[in-house]
């Protein structure tokens, strides 16, 4: 078969398997030691997580709240982060008072960790620390946030006008990933955001944003 | 039915439908007005979730990381998370140089969410907040979090010795609770430990435990 037939054989899996604009057919998991794709993997599809921020009404204690996120529309995640937060939940007022966040993200409920304890350090985990911003809601960024997050959380468009909900990203300063035994694996902001695209699973997630 | 049967019934039901000591029949979710019986559900129901620290290594950014905890034996929950954690990963060393932390748990991943989005009110979530404390490794109370801890991960027992896993609890001193629309339902620490069993399905969770 050849490449171009391969690709919309691909192409033809994903768009029959998307449910609400997230896959059902998982793209294989990365090799492990290919630390830049496995993060992407990770963080592209799955679509919630923990996000954590500085509470100082409760003494400067981290704050974890479970948040639905979006790094793009599906297929084609950029590794950013994207939310839609109102202030009327704790995590949007405690990042306008203190930016410092992270997402902490679990491969477990992908469903493809097996029998695997979630704490087992095959069954990855990312954590990305850095700085939740409130993007420009003007802006032309805003308007990506919107169709990456819509795309994968059709309830949102739905979501109380009143409760004011504005976009929000996290600026990535550090990342830490679990994806194999040995510890978190050595990965820069620089790596993570321009992966190789030197896996067969990773290129697949890929593959709707080039055609 | 008599009462006795009935207890009988239930206890039979959770007893073959157990899996690695962990249920694989979910007791029926408790009413959302009941917020210590919701609470305890969502925590003594799931078994993973995100403790978040204080990493000074991070310039004080609070640190999410995927964790396996558990607050009893399956349908003897106390609503106090235990953890088994190494000082090789960061969470451990963060909390042994500042104890404030919090816990974040979801009901998405119970599959209990139906087709809600994880960020709807109506799909549960808590975070815990307070301070992660090594437990004496020699205490009952350390027994008690090994017996706790191992039932539910069984591989627990079989992570490398040389990596010197100890309990550690988390002393809960703050509950954010989503459960219904409205905002966080109020919730104190005692309600949350010593919750009114006026609810058949928490009912149901604490049966194993009365017989």
């Amino acid at each position: 078969m050849g490449m171009k037939a391969f690709i919309c054989l691909m192409w033809l899996l994903m768009w029959v398997s998307q449910s609400k604009g997230r896959l059902l057919f998982i793209p294989s998991k990365p090799d492990p030691n290919d630390a830049a794709a496995s993060a992407r993997w990770l963080v592209s599809l799955n679509f919630w997580g923990v996000l954590n921020t500085i509470s100082a009404d409760l003494g400067g204690a981290p704050f974890g709240n479970v948040v639905s996120y979006s790094d793009g529309l599906t297929g084609a995640g950029t590794g950013i982060p994207y939310f839609y937060l109102t202030s009327l939940d704790p995590t949007a007022r405690n990042a306008l008072e203190n930016d410092k966040a992270s997402l902490t993200v679990s491969e477990y409920p992908l469903g493809t960790c097996g029998t695997k304890d979630p704490m087992n350090p095959t069954c990855s985990k990312i954590s990305l620390t850095g700085k939740l911003k409130l993007v420009d809601q003007q802006s032309k960024e805003a308007e990506f946030a919107r169709k990456a997050l819509f795309s994968k959380h059709p309830e949102m468009k739905d979501w109380p006008k009143n409760h004011n909900f504005q976009f929000f990203k996290l600026e990535i300063e550090n990342i830490f990933l679990i994806d194999w035994f040995g510890g978190p694996k050595p990965l820069t902001v620089e790596q993570y955001l321009h992966p190789k695209m030197n896996n067969v699973g990773f290129l697949v997630l890929n593959l709707q944003s080039a055609l």
